[in-house]
């Protein structure tokens, strides 16, 4: 068996066998099949996909290539959160010591920025002192004492996942849905929890702009899930203009903590709430309008802050920025940013704003980059508000006169008034895939 | 400007600039750019093609990598012929000899056996002592010599196309038309002739072994020789079954020097004299029939086979295996192999033939595999001869009986003997396309 022989079969649309992908996945786990072999197999697959059998066999030898965690069994069920990333998405930090409160266990593992997006991991860093990277023996410790963990990819799980992830990022091989959902599902696998709740995003700012385009790589999720035996399902959630009013990791710190305690914006509370209540129904521990009842009288009670807090304090952060938010980083120049005309707001470009935050520092244009944990921006406008010459519509915290300068522009290309209002948003749940499919 | 920008521009159907591509393969050549990365970009052009103009872009970048020499205005035009390779195809041992005697310079750069084809230069090495690694300044003195000089392609000409091919090779991109234009195109400039023959073999034993397909290769060659200033015709040949009799190097020089001498099979004359005849009106020294008549006349005269000793004394060689050919090595087991019924030749797998030659030792399996010079076969039969139970229809030259075992039932797999006679084969030389298109 010659690699190149079998990058010619998936080029020719032909289905190699599980014995043929394992030749080529493990002869690159041992040096012996060569990176830019696998990145031209990659391409071929970007361009044939991958059958179910294909897909299986590529998800079995990423979860096979490192340590396997299992969850399942505990005194209360063990369930993740996967978003397919946004621009101001902060769900993270306020599910996981929800879904804590509410009862669950919630062992998660998140990423960094990538792209125009945000990542978890920078968010959490913005506290003082947060840790993220933990072994998995700490990060079982810390499950067991606060319900909830919040840690960084390690190396002992799906190891090889990582490798492929790092080189499809830089062979334009990144947007094929079987590799996507194969990347995905082979680390929640081998994270061990029992059930996953699929946040995928679709508009603007969504790594899959389209909603049929998302509708089916959601699918193909769930399917994946399913068949490697994780109970899944997915909510299609807007991402057509930021989620909430932050855009920034500690700006978005902020605004968790104010949605903790029962405030904050109504679409980030209204998409918590929808995955809380999704994870608490395919965990089986209650209907949805149970959950959701109970689920928002633990925000409004601010036991979910209380929880977030001792979360912090035992990833060896500083907890008193939930009752003092001011002692998280702030930027030195806080511009406004204001309408320039009469009207209303007619769109919002999430990935426009998602990338003038990275040139703001709030994120990576290269991977050794370091994130300014204070920039980016208060978007305190909507799609179809009305308004008016000279209000203010946003706000840019930056290091510099200059950068909050060029922020200023590209927000004049990605905020659009118009004379007219523009029709109403779909709702922010669009739809939900059950693990059925 | 990131490579991966460039790689997923073209997955995706774009048209790259001549900046962009450059940006692309200097940086490759300056260590920029991973061959990770161009082994993805080149599986996407395997999928997308290449526009004309990225064609011309990418030639020009391989072309401009290394020395560009200038045979051109010397005192006779200076021609080349290149073959898409085949398996018996010694055409360029009587060719080169050939066209100098009748007064063209030839220098010509080979390459050694490919997948299940034959090389050039392994043919060439089997003559005792005989030097195929000659630096350019050597290699100019040779032409002007002997008018004519036949080497290996050399790092200093086309160093990029000897990189990108060696990656293709490994990465499942070998067959891709404009891929394999700019191969051999570039390199063909690069060398500074004033014309060039397309040798296009179609059929079993074929590169490409569909006629349509290698009309295709045949069109996108003359047409990108013609882009980059060389005159070029390409004509189409059958290789449905191996060139003359013998397949395997010293056999394959025996072969030829009976052809420089006036006999050998008529297929390889046939062939030889076309594309010869077709280099001579390419250059413009005569028409096709007066060339015609000539060519024949120096064949049957001797003068090419004297001709070819001389080359072979100036490239360090045993010139007296012309007229004493039994000092070529010779193999130690030679064993027929005979018909098992009565009926015809249906048809000889010229693909099998070709990797039971390999399997003898003819060529290389593997890049560091040792070449036996003495093993192959002769095929004694043609497509459509009648043939009785008994009747010898090869002979197997093998380092050992048990090697001469195997390449029977390897022939048995390859000669199909038919109750009827199969129905006349197109013309060997089936089509030409000439220097307009």
């Amino acid at each position: 068996m010659l690699p190149s022989e079998l990058i010619e079969r998936k080029r020719d649309g032909h289905e190699l066998t599980s014995e043929e992908l394992g030749f080529l996945l493990s002869g690159y786990q041992a040096g012996e099949v060569a990176d830019y072999q696998i990145s031209a197999f990659l391409m071929a697959v970007y361009f044939q996909g991958l059958s179910t059998a294909e897909l299986s066999a590529l998800t079995g030898a990423m979860i096979d290539s490192g340590r396997r965690l299992d969850f399942a069994g505990g005194e209360s069920p063990a369930v993740d959160k996967h978003s397919t990333g946004g621009v101001g998405d902060k769900v993270s930090l306020v599910l996981a010591p929800l879904l804590a409160e509410f009862g669950l266990r919630v062992p998660m593992m998140s990423g960094r920025g990538l792209g125009h997006t945000g990542g978890t991991l920078d968010k959490l860093e913005s506290i003082p002192g947060f840790q993220t990277q933990i072994d998995l023996t700490e990060f079982e410790a810390i499950l067991a004492d606060i319900g909830c963990a919040m840690i960084g990819q390690t190396p002992e799980v799906a190891p090889l996942d990582g490798r492929l992830y790092a080189l499809r990022d830089v062979t334009g091989t990144v947007q094929s849905i079987p590799l996507i959902a194969s990347s995905i599902i082979s680390k929640k696998v081998a994270e061990g929890i029992e059930a996953l709740v699929l946040d995928v995003k679709y508009g603007s700012g969504a790594f899959k702009p389209s909603y049929e385009a998302a509708l089916e790589l959601a699918q193909a999720l769930v399917t994946l899930a399913a068949a490697e035996g994780l109970k899944a399902s997915a909510l299609l959630t807007a991402m057509e203009q930021p989620l909430g009013v932050t855009v920034g990791n500690a700006l978005e710190v902020r605004e968790s903590i104010e949605t903790l305690a029962g405030g904050g914006p109504a679409d980030l509370r209204e998409v918590t709430l929808a995955l809380c209540a999704e994870a608490v129904v395919l965990s089986g521990v209650a209907d949805e309008t149970a959950a959701r009842t109970r689920l928002e009288a633990i925000l409004d009670s601010g036991a979910a802050l209380e929880r977030f807090a001792k979360l912090i304090e035992r990833q060896s952060g500083d907890p008193s920025v939930v009752e003092n938010p001011d002692r998280l980083p702030s930027a030195p120049v806080q511009v406004p940013w204001v309408a320039s005309r009469d009207g209303f707001v007619g769109s919002i470009d999430a990935r426009q704003v998602g990338l003038a935050a990275i040139e703001l520092g709030a994120g990576r244009a290269r991977i050794e980059d370091v994130v300014d944990p204070a920039v980016g921006f208060e978007i305190e406008c909507g799609i179809g508000d009305p308004v008016e010459t000279g209000q203010r519509l946003a706000t840019i915290h930056a290091a510099s006169k200059s950068a909050a300068e060029a922020a200023a522009e590209r927000l004049q290309r990605a905020i659009a008034l118009v004379p007219e209002a523009p029709p109403e948003a779909p709702p922010l749940v669009r739809c939900r895939i059950g693990p059925g499919g």
